[in-house]
């Protein structure tokens, strides 16, 4: 029996399992020559030690910020991070009026991006309620929705989303149904993004959704990525195109763009949902570490965090463009990319007859090699609506140096030649 | 109507309401003369400035280091710093074989502990369960029970405890109860302390309702307080009277005995429940902030973190003395209290006719001459077992200094005198 299942625990934890990553980061943790092209961890060599260290010291020469530094603050978080925030929303929005939607007072501070999609989540579903879920999405999202007993409805692009909604009208289930969620920039696992049209089409679909479900459906954008571009044109948020902030909840993070140890994330929350979020936070937790937030406030209004940003952005730009060679250089010309303009990860479709999932050949002869990726099945959620693919694979240049990226590729090129070969040679005969 | 009263939200942000905390702290930045005595924060002076200093020197000049600090960490927490909570924990219950209860695997870090309450408490309740609580208790606990729609059972003492689980068995109510809930140490609010042979009586008590219960019925002790002893000897834990941990779970914290900002806390749980926590944990946050863990980790290897615990405790000492003697010089002599041995909090209270509560004349009074307290109906859960007192209140000396103690008590004592006078001169007459 799962520990899980005993009837001491609560529905929640009967429904909870072991998420992939965490089972991932084991196996890394097991075979220390393993190179991971797994893990969403970002750059150790490019970490701010620099601008830390110089705000350490501004930190040690001014006690009485040191003071308030090591001192509770609120729950919903430091003012001045949530005023630069929401400055900064708008002006990458290129909102004329950064008042009205973008507001600091609707900002909240979390432990990452991640509690804010959890909390948001819980504040707005039951278990048996849908969600919209791209399909892929990000596997950490897919285990906010299993703990809740919530049901995803995965769609590939806005004409599936359209019918999606149709299918549930059709079907008298539109009243389960609270929240779209996506993954708007760099898409985690498929590094894709949405455009501004794309997420204004999905708005107003949900708002017609709206008169059969008899409330209001939220739109939960995740830009945990946006900051990560390093090609191209940065894109507006859903935020741009909900003025009042109605229906749009949009979450980011300082995490992964600056340094990932400092745990400082962000929410925009519409007025309905904003005392829910703070109500819960504030027994939860009340309150993200104070401490990392004025590191990051430092980082913000001094220029730092923009300047070791546009560094950042050079450091993945070089990293992606050393994994599209070493995907071009090592892997056989059946399997197909495209290559990211931002974010962590290239998605690596195999043929669809071939199987690279968990429990494949290809997967186990991978860490025989010494390498790991993260088996694009993880990524879909369980649904009647179609088969999970088991052919794709996402590879992360996040964590990995340069010669390990060229060097795990080669292993696991080695491998898809292997495994792939026989297969290929039958179709030949 | 309430905002969290919409068809679109959750049934857990329906239940959800404003923490009175808050309302407290709003109250208290409007009015910034205000001397509160009402907030458990710590106390501003002496916060680790120097230490952390130290540590900021180290990280500094050690670059892999602060890398490492930078980067994230692991959902459980960090291994020195789960090793070194462990081997103290065994250390201060005496136990003889350290590496079976308390055992590093078994410590999961948290956003405080009030983060391994929260999960603790949702992966064991489901709405409608019951919790045997304190009877009056932390009231942001009663705020996590009234979110996941979970009724507390108030009880007083073991006498209480005991005819509590006699009335469940009677009504046929022992399969709902799932967790006993103690603050054990010099207890938010009254400062009381359980004693080792207390605790040993209610785990016996709960081991003989598990029976009629059907499941297990787990002891939760919150030892926040326990490190801010500044009198007389420490109490084992419930620990120590669990030799293989199977019912008992721990948390506590490094946030108050050091510093506020950094949220770090830890809980110890029975392996039953460990993957629970530890799954949730990996949904919403994957991991406490890795850089404040690696500061409290350096303070602790470096014996900073005892040694400053040394000087705080002669600090709360002090200010305990100071709102002891401040009580007495200006409260009327009807106003009962018991003089802490550690923790944060004075308990006093009123004769019964007399009303302090967050409707009285005496706390709106007090606001009118700008002192806070905390009414102490706040702190108990609603119960047809009995009517909520209000006449007593909490008076924290955590955050304001020993001259604000002195003035805050002055002006609080001059309220009660001048609104407690009329009844005591009528029953004079």
């Amino acid at each position: 029996m799962s520990p899980s299942k005993s009837n001491a625990f609560s529905q929640k934890a009967r429904r909870a399992e072991d998420p992939p990553i965490s089972w991932l980061m084991r196996m890394a943790l097991q075979r220390p020559q393993l190179i991971s092209l797994a893990a969403g961890f970002t750059d150790s060599s490019s970490l701010p030690s620099r601008e830390v260290s110089e705000i350490f010291g501004e930190l040690a020469a001014d006690s009485r910020a040191l003071q308030r530094a090591l001192q509770y603050g609120s729950a919903q978080g430091d003012e001045g991070l949530r005023r630069w925030t929401a400055d900064r929303l708008a002006a990458a929005d290129g909102l004329r009026d950064p008042g009205a939607s973008a507001h600091p007072d609707r900002v909240v501070i979390g432990n990452g991006s991640q509690q804010l999609l959890a909390l948001a989540t819980d504040a707005l579903c039951d278990a048996g309620d849908l969600v919209l879920i791209e399909d892929p999405t990000y596997f950490v999202y897919l285990g906010i929705l299993q703990n809740l007993g919530i049901e995803g409805v995965p769609f590939r692009d806005v004409a599936e989303f359209r019918s999606r909604l149709a299918e549930l009208k059709r079907d008298g289930q539109l009243s389960r149904l609270k929240l779209a969620y996506l993954v708007s920039y760099f898409r985690n696992p498929t590094g894709d993004t949405a455009t501004f049209e794309e997420k204004k089409e999905m708005l107003a679909e949900l708002a017609k959704a709206e008169r059969d479900a008899g409330h209001p459906i939220y739109f939960l954008e995740d830009a945990a990525y946006r900051d990560l571009r390093f090609e191209g044109g940065d894109t507006q948020s859903a935020v741009a195109a909900d003025p009042k902030l109605e229906r749009v909840i949009y979450t980011a993070t300082y995490t992964k763009p600056f340094a990932t140890g400092l745990k400082v994330g962000f929410g925009l929350f519409p007025d309905e949902i904003l005392p829910v979020i703070l109500r819960f936070k504030g027994n939860e937790d009340f309150g993200t570490s104070h401490f990392d937030q004025q590191i990051v406030a430092r980082a913000a209004s001094s220029g730092r965090y923009e300047k070791h940003l546009e560094e950042l952005r050079e450091v993945y730009r070089r990293k992606a463009d050393a994994m599209r060679k070493g995907l071009e250089r090592h892997f056989p010309s059946s399997a197909k990319w495209n290559a990211p303009l931002g974010g962590l990860y290239f998605w690596v479709s195999l043929p669809e007859s071939a199987d690279c999932g968990v429990k494949s050949e290809i997967f186990q002869a991978a860490i025989a090699a010494d390498v790991l990726y993260v088996p694009g099945e993880l990524c879909y959620a369980p649904s009647p609506r179609r088969r999970v693919p088991t052919h794709q694979m996402r590879l992360s240049f996040g964590s990995a140096p340069i010669d390990q990226i060229e060097e795990g590729l080669r292993r696991l090129g080695a491998v898809l030649r292997d495994q792939l070969a026989p297969a290929a040679s039958s179709t030949a005969r």
